[in-house]
């Protein structure tokens, strides 16, 4: 019996690489001020319908439960965070920086890199129209890959702001029920070729509009608030690690500013993360607007990365101490050790069952035990002799002064 | 909206309360030398029904995914943990110490305290036949506690071995289609008056047996293994922690041996955390029979154990350091010292809108910062200030040499 297609088990080895991961992304979040918050990974499936449309219902994993409620699994973050803070946001200073690391559930068809959980960190600012937020978020994504050892040859955050795109269409009379479909057809263009968009757009009556956004999506265009963005950067050293790219929109529906996505910079990988602001959905849930924006950064794609890259070796916790029982006699006086060791913060370990010395001290090296403590005859007159396991140095130390000794190093 | 009945919201004060106690937990595991690991939340149907039976089937949230699958919310973590051993025990050194810290979920009537979902703390030790594996685990749960700052005036460790039972009920040949039944009696004996006890018995024909039952209810019996347990947590000076209790049979059909439950000793609370050894599941879903043994402690009861008793106060994170910005011309400046600050790896706020000198301050104090470092127009002569909030000390300094002024106090 396996594990559902598209799940992952984590023995230990990966959970100790997964573990590394998630330990970065928290330093570097509270680096920045933010504070962790969790929610439940089942909710109701009115609140993705409700903020996301159709476009991500129909890859939801949901259902009727018990009690007759359609409920989905967490899907993404960003719902749950702004029904949590419309509940609750008049108890909090604003802004409010919060992170959070859920795991979260999608069921697409199985590809390669793509399965159906990954743990996503999540980072956002609520309560904060500046850009200065918006730069925060950035700069956080950056620092977040950085820290894990990523450098500017490695990733680039690109760049954009949808409503430079609405300000093109609102300036060229196209109808708002158009935009949807111009955003798709700029998203596409990098994988698609330029006919097919050039198709796609006189579909819906835009034809006129292709040599235009292909112009833009080549050579860029002037848009004040991107610059100001990249002068936020610069004054913090981060601007090599950024460009503004207009192809950028972001597939979601409810982002209403700069919009960004992380990609590595050879162009091997999925987007890493991806973010923007969405100033409109708190008014959505709740019964006030409240500015926010924030960046979500998966497991799966960024993991890939860093082994590709060799940069995150997992390392299972080591142990400190393995006591080594000669003789069963003396497993009593050993449990004592053992104990003593392990209420002073010790991580210690010992044979459950009666084993030759050999396999014992096998069992330190495999562990990667620092000492080996060894409970024989000596014990009785209050004497063990402890082994440091790198150096093969061993010496006798009294029982009543071997907290002393294991906190250092031996030789 | 609102979360689903039964499900948790942690906002911030919320998380740092359960992150406080899973690091504890994850701390005394890693103490008994224990690896953590992982698995899916959402696991075939299959697993639980060949495992659990009945009985828990009726309290899963399942459901048939889009690829017609009969799936369910993860109930527990043994069926999880036997499955992932059972498809790769050859590669691990025996025994195997793992803990894991998994949500799990039951659909549940709604009643105080109990949720449809918490955080269970699960160790098991596998491929350990040996009554030691069982000591080293009553042992952790005993140290796990102690480690969050309860007594033994506080919780008992009540022990029992369903041995025990099924040697009674062979030697007055019981047959072994109606031992479940005794189980579940003995089980309600605590909940329920003796004359419905006595009742239960007799429908199922065995009411010869009651007089016997309660006579080992209340007077005990000897039983060498639990003699063992006993001395085994002598020698390591939890004996106070633990006592024998023939009442104790725990729900679970899979139990083959030694069975423990905690509890509060003031009778208040629901039991804290329970386990057994369970040396027939493994081969159940894989090829090899491996003996095992663990218990789960869910982070609900005990969460609430020790808000009564005031022992765990939960702390959001503190920041290290305020960046005060008085005029948005030094906005620049400060983002520099902001984010050398941060690569330095200090946790570092600062106002992202123009906001009054007071408001700062407020916000300084308000997140606990340690410092408040001031950019103004002496940063242009490469000059700070930098203010320790508690002691008010204020002093300059070289922005050269700001990061190692931080490092200590500042007075």
């Amino acid at each position: 019996m396996q594990a559902l297609p598209g799940f992952r088990d984590f023995y230990p080895e990966d959970f100790a690489f997964r573990a590394k991961l998630m330990r970065a992304w928290r330093k570097t979040a509270r680096s920045y001020g933010f504070v962790e918050y969790d929610g439940p990974p089942l909710e109701p499936l009115e609140l993705y319908q409700k903020k996301s449309g159709d476009e991500l219902v129909g890859q939801l994993y949901h259902f009727v439960d018990k009690g007759e409620r359609p409920v989905a699994l967490r899907a993404e973050m960003t719902p749950t965070l702004a029904r949590m803070v419309a509940a609750k946001h008049r108890e909090f200073r604003k802004p409010l920086k919060w992170f959070s690391m859920p795991q979260v559930f999608r069921y697409e068809r199985q590809q390669k890199g793509r399965l159906r959980e990954h743990f996503q960190l999540n980072c956002d600012i609520i309560g904060e129209a500046s850009i200065e937020a918006d730069i925060e978020l950035i700069s956080l994504l950056i620092d977040t890959l950085r820290n894990l050892g990523l450098t500017s040859d490695d990733f680039v955050i690109r760049l954009s702001d949808r409503q430079f795109w609405t300000h093109f269409l609102q300036q060229r009379q196209v109808p708002e029920d158009k935009w949807y479909e111009v955003f798709q057809a700029i998203d596409k263009s990098e994988r698609e070729p330029r006919e097919k968009i050039a198709q796609r757009l006189l579909d819906n009556g835009l034809g006129a509009l292709t040599d235009e956004i292909y112009t833009i999506l080549e050579k860029g265009a002037e848009w004040d608030r991107l610059t100001q963005v990249s002068a936020g950067l610069k004054a913090r050293g981060l601007a090599d690690f950024a460009r503004i790219d207009f192809r950028i929109v972001r597939g979601l529906a409810y982002y209403t500013g700069v919009v960004f996505e992380a990609f590595d910079k050879a162009g091997v990988f999925r987007a890493i993360a991806g973010g923007g602001r969405y100033d409109d959905l708190l008014a959505k849930l709740g019964d006030e607007a409240l500015p926010a924006a924030g960046f979500g950064m998966g497991d799966v794609v960024l993991g890939d990365l860093l082994k590709a890259k060799n940069l995150l070796q997992e390392t299972t916790p080591e142990l400190d101490i393995y006591v080594i029982i000669p003789d069963e006699t003396y497993r009593p006086a050993a449990l004592g050790v053992v104990q003593t060791l392990r209420n002073l913060g010790h991580a210690v370990d010992f044979p459950l069952a009666p084993t030759k010395m050999r396999k014992q001290f096998e069992s330190a090296e495999q562990r990667q035990a620092r000492f080996a403590v060894i409970v024989d005859a000596k014990s009785e007159q209050g004497v063990v002799e402890i082994k440091e396991l790198a150096t093969r140095v061993q010496r006798e130390v009294a029982l009543a002064g071997l907290a002393g000794e294991l906190a250092g190093p031996v030789s």
